[in-house]
């Protein structure tokens, strides 16, 4: 996969090489271009931002110019991916896993990060999908595409140390993982449940799916909704309403 | 406001310097402790995780030990300070902008940062809020963390170079911002809209008002229903909805 990510802050993306991108690039998996597209700025004093139209408004916005000749210059280098180009904007659709999981299977990416008040409306005309990362306001869209490319990457296979991790986390079964518990068998006063110790693998498995739709009753009621209960499982979940203390 | 941050990737935190954290930190509005919590772990090999009790579970999970000591030290070092102890985890609550509001009146923010399959379930009791970012799976807290912290800081007064671009920009007015235009007036032949070029004040002001309220009906209308609408935004969206088209 191919990463273009158009921002005034490149250095940012340096957080980036310490975590899963760093693997993936290792691998031979994603290369990452960063376009600091102040520098594609037609006018004299290279601005990458100017006024809005119509007053009042003390903030800036980023002009367009700088970002569509950012745009042709990679769509010229790369005119055979298939691509989506995606612009970072808070009040956008929020990203999820599933789109985690529909970005991994593009050849490239591009990103437009935004800054100030935002972007000029006609950038608008770019892109292929406009994405939130969630219902909060950030300085800038750097760090939502960071996020977007962690969770992309580590869906790809081998990237991550075992695959088990990301087809048991969290999402990707339907229900929410179970407390998880490590050495030592007790620290201050904290015990570890017996079950877990007991090498019974018929009783630990029982165990754990009881705790995971405890959890997931708890923190996430929606998610077994959408989920084909077995039998065992809606007596499990009858046990636990029963014994609910709010 | 003190914020200290347990992580096993402190170098990854360089990115908020560049960001608004760095601004925050010359105006002396907040300090930033960074406490990679391996150094703390009391075994001979300085671990910071181990294989989960019950068995089958490939991941490793942060061990309890070197979690709780970092705690305590900063709790002697800070004991007078109003704190919240935050995990991140994609099960928890969703972050969003009431939260950072929240989060900004504080004299003590502690970030757990996980990595792995997760952190023993023990560590939960030391936390005052679990927090996740949003629907999807990361490597780790790290970038979590970053995207609060940015959330947070923009929210201290001063930090932003103005203040209307904390007080009008979306989630705060209730309405998502009308699009907006900087220069120049047509650009590849998509044109300003001319109202925002009459210099007509009341004009713009309708014209901004509608188009926020189209925004905001498109792609939050939830937002819509807590709202106390006045006439003429009844009149707008009766407007708005007669001319809608899917």
């Amino acid at each position: 996969m191919r990463i273009d990510i158009l921002t005034l802050f490149p250095e940012m993306f340096s957080s980036l090489e310490q975590a899963i991108l760093g693997k993936a690039k290792a691998k031979g998996l994603v290369d990452i271009y960063l376009h600091n597209f102040q520098e594609m700025s037609d006018n004299k004093q290279k601005h990458a931002d100017d006024y809005p139209y119509g007053g009042e408004s003390a903030g800036m916005l980023l002009l367009p110019q700088p970002i569509f000749d950012t745009i042709d210059k990679i769509q010229k280098e790369t005119p055979d991916l298939k691509k989506r180009v995606i612009l970072l904007d808070p009040t956008a659709q929020v990203f999820n896993q599933q789109k985690a999981e529909e970005f991994v299977k593009e050849e490239q990416l591009i990103f437009i990060c935004g800054r100030y008040e935002g972007v000029d409306e006609r950038v608008r005309f770019l892109v292929s999908d406009e994405v939130s990362i969630g219902d909060y306001v950030l300085t800038g869209g750097e760090l939502a595409a960071m996020v977007i490319i962690d969770a992309v990457m580590r869906l790809f296979p081998g990237v991550l140390g075992n695959e088990r991790s990301v087809k048991c986390d969290s999402y990707s079964s339907g229900l929410l993982e179970e407390p998880q518990y490590t050495r030592p068998k007790e620290f201050r006063g904290l015990k570890v449940p017996e079950v877990l110790l007991s090498g019974d693998h018929e009783k630990i498995r029982k165990w754990r799916l009881k705790e995971s739709l405890r959890k997931t009753c708890q923190r996430r009621p929606k998610m077994l909704e959408k989920l084909a209960l077995t039998a065992e499982m809606k007596k499990m979940l009858a046990e636990i309403f029963h014994t609910k203390r709010i």
